[in-house]
């Protein structure tokens, strides 16, 4: 039978009610001929109380006591969920990472799977177990000791099971109902995509549209699961949510699929650095040390051998930055004349696979925001996405502006 | 290094602070030179709300997921111990059951231990690690799904963890100080023993002094384990608590340890009971059956070739011991005149191996009685207790005035 595969968030699991309405979805896909792997989180909250303890006991954790107290959510769902498939009538069982057992690094915290194998839950398919419910999050390492796989971790789980069973879909039940063309809140016009190509979700993703986690998204590209993502609570049909595969599977994608913002950035300017081999390198080693992660990076040549470096980077860490750079310039490592800190400023960026085979999409983009008067601070481009620094108090208006521009509230 | 196991129960670790604690102890034992084993149960209250989760959701659960989802409450607790040990640069780490592994029956909810190899943990004692922290009441079946050992079984880990290790001693920390005489809220002359040997341990535990779990008490007597009971609320000496041991190192022991009672029993007697063979086992069949939990019997001759039959047992099953004995006298099976159940009972009763070297315990125990007034309703022996039923309000009144007459209240 075809194996599908169904996660679901932690507040798809926050209580018995709404394990019972998962587990509801879970029989439906059962009734139509699935076998179905069901990787589930923690009950929303607990995952935080259990690192909350962590945390108070120990600052300095040994990340190994830490998977091993924090990996315990997860197990109690997946025995709910499989007790409440068994009430249901639906045969199931429960299996925790080290049961599978899903072989991690030894990356305790943040490992990274190593391999899943399938014989154990495929003989038990067999033999008429018709749902598999994995505790996400968590692994085996080489040691034999419990390891989490970090955020999004079940996320992750969801693809690489999917990977490893040949599933023919993923299935992430989420608090939203798939991804949109851009944030609803700030953009009544915004549409839901039927389909993105998973390039474009990895831009949207790292853009701010946290539905998805990036590492699941770079797993399910490389080995093309195709993944959709869809609301808990709402009902469902077979085209619900929005499905993330590969471009060959989007007929007739519009140029521009999506258009992202993220509020939280600043822009950082080292006014007359010496512009010699080696300076970047030496100003973003430092930013890396202190833990700044530093986003866009624009050089301007200035004048006499000298240069202003731009870059940007979270609001909340350019009082790190601040102390890294003044830093390396008593070291006398490191000579320029001021350094300005802009943290009125917000990214919007446009994003479409169609950009790749399609030229003029930045000098659209530039001259909507020059209509509306917006001046554009920074910009950087990569294959298939356009990124600007703007005044913050324009990001709606450049957001519902470009939308509209792109045509991005009418299916293509 | 010479092995100690620690236990902690679930209101010895209810909070971080109470965990911190509890470590500070295992920190003196392992200053002492002491390798440790620490058995954690799950924080309190824990427990209890997992396994709430698992009625509302199956009210006939599959054990295999019971015990999959009520055994994570200790998994939280070794892991957040360790942590809370390695703050107190103590070398730790946590074990789950399946790490050890802890091997058991696959009798799942009520899984019986059979193995616990020594050879991992061994290994890194030998490395330098000097706490072992294993998480209670779990194990592995034989086909690899996780156990659970039913009430009591944090106690019984650690009496088996003592056995496997061949450790020096074995303490049980709990909520009380030591094994008394009699039960201090009755009796304000209750004297702390400072030792019990196993089988007055046995007696005093099924009579209601719940201070270890029976299981655990019969398992250490088999394997000869030196079990402490003391309190994680007090300062602690090295003489703190009771010491449950062989009887041989008890030395001039008293001839009765202590006073025992139980409030909860009812009278139940079969008037008129035919007197053949096989009438006792068509009674106590039945009554096993309707799962009543039948304590004392006796049997009294009447007058031509009929009996009265005469038992105890806990006062909520009086319900379901007269429907099944009803039962039985309607199909046929037994005849009998009336059963008569008094819910208005107590027993009270006296425990010490020097019974049985020492007569005139029994003769003793009754002229107390009968000094005081107090009418007795039932007896039974064993070979190191005696058990009476009086009238309910007698009961203080009986306990005291043993206690007294078996001068329980002046160390021997």
């Amino acid at each position: 039978m075809p194996v599908l595969v169904m996660k679901f968030g932690g507040t798809s699991v926050a209580t018995l009610d709404r394990i019972r309405r998962a587990a509801k979805r879970v029989g439906v896909e059962v009734a139509k001929g699935y076998d179905v792997i069901v990787i589930v989180s923690a009950m929303a909250g607990e995952t935080n109380k259990l690192v909350g303890y962590v945390d108070e006991t120990s600052p300095l954790y040994d990340a190994r006591e830490y998977d091993a107290v924090v990996s315990s959510g997860e197990n109690v769902t997946a025995g709910l969920m499989a007790l409440t498939l068994q009430e249901m009538d639906v045969p199931a069982r429960s299996w925790q990472g080290w049961q599978v057992p899903l072989q991690t690094t030894s990356g305790h915290s943040a490992a990274r799977i190593l391999d899943i194998p399938t014989d154990n839950i495929t003989r038990k398919f067999g033999e008429g177990m018709r749902v598999a419910v994995v505790a996400g999050f968590q692994g085996i390492s080489p040691e034999g000791r419990i390891t989490t796989l970090g955020r999004g971790g079940s996320d992750t789980t969801a693809v690489a099971f999917a990977a490893a069973f040949q599933a023919e879909r993923c299935d992430i039940y989420t608090d939203v109902d798939g991804v949109y063309t851009t944030d609803p809140r700030i953009c009544e016009k915004a549409r839901k995509l039927d389909r993105i190509a998973f390039e474009e979700m990895l831009e949207l993703a790292s853009l701010g549209a946290k539905v998805l986690q990036t590492r699941s998204v770079e797993l399910a590209m490389r080995y093309k699961v195709r993944l959709r993502v869809l609301s808990s609570f709402e009902e469902q049909s077979d085209h619900a949510g929005t499905l993330v595969c590969d471009e060959e599977e989007i007929m007739e994608s519009k140029v521009v699929a999506g258009v992202a913002h993220s509020r939280d950035e600043a822009k950082m300017t080292l006014l007359s650095v010496a512009d010699r081999p080696g300076i970047a390198a030496t100003i973003f080693s430092a930013l890396s040390e202190a833990n700044v992660n530093v986003d866009m990076i624009v050089q301007n040549i200035s004048e006499e051998g000298r240069t202003d470096m731009t870059f940007s980077c979270p609001t909340d860490q350019v009082a790190r930055a601040e102390v890294a750079l003044s830093d390396i310039k008593e070291k006398g490592i490191l000579n320029f004349a001021e350094l300005v800190a802009d943290t009125n400023v917000c990214k919007v960026s446009v994003v479409g696979i169609g950009m790749r085979s399609q030229s003029g999409v930045a000098a659209k983009m530039f001259k909507v925001l020059a209509d509306e008067g917006i001046n554009i601070k920074v910009i950087t481009t990569s294959e298939i996405k356009i990124s600007v620094l703007v005044d913050r108090k324009y990001m709606e208006l450049a957001v519902q502006a470009l939308h509209d521009a792109f045509e991005l509230d009418q299916a293509s």
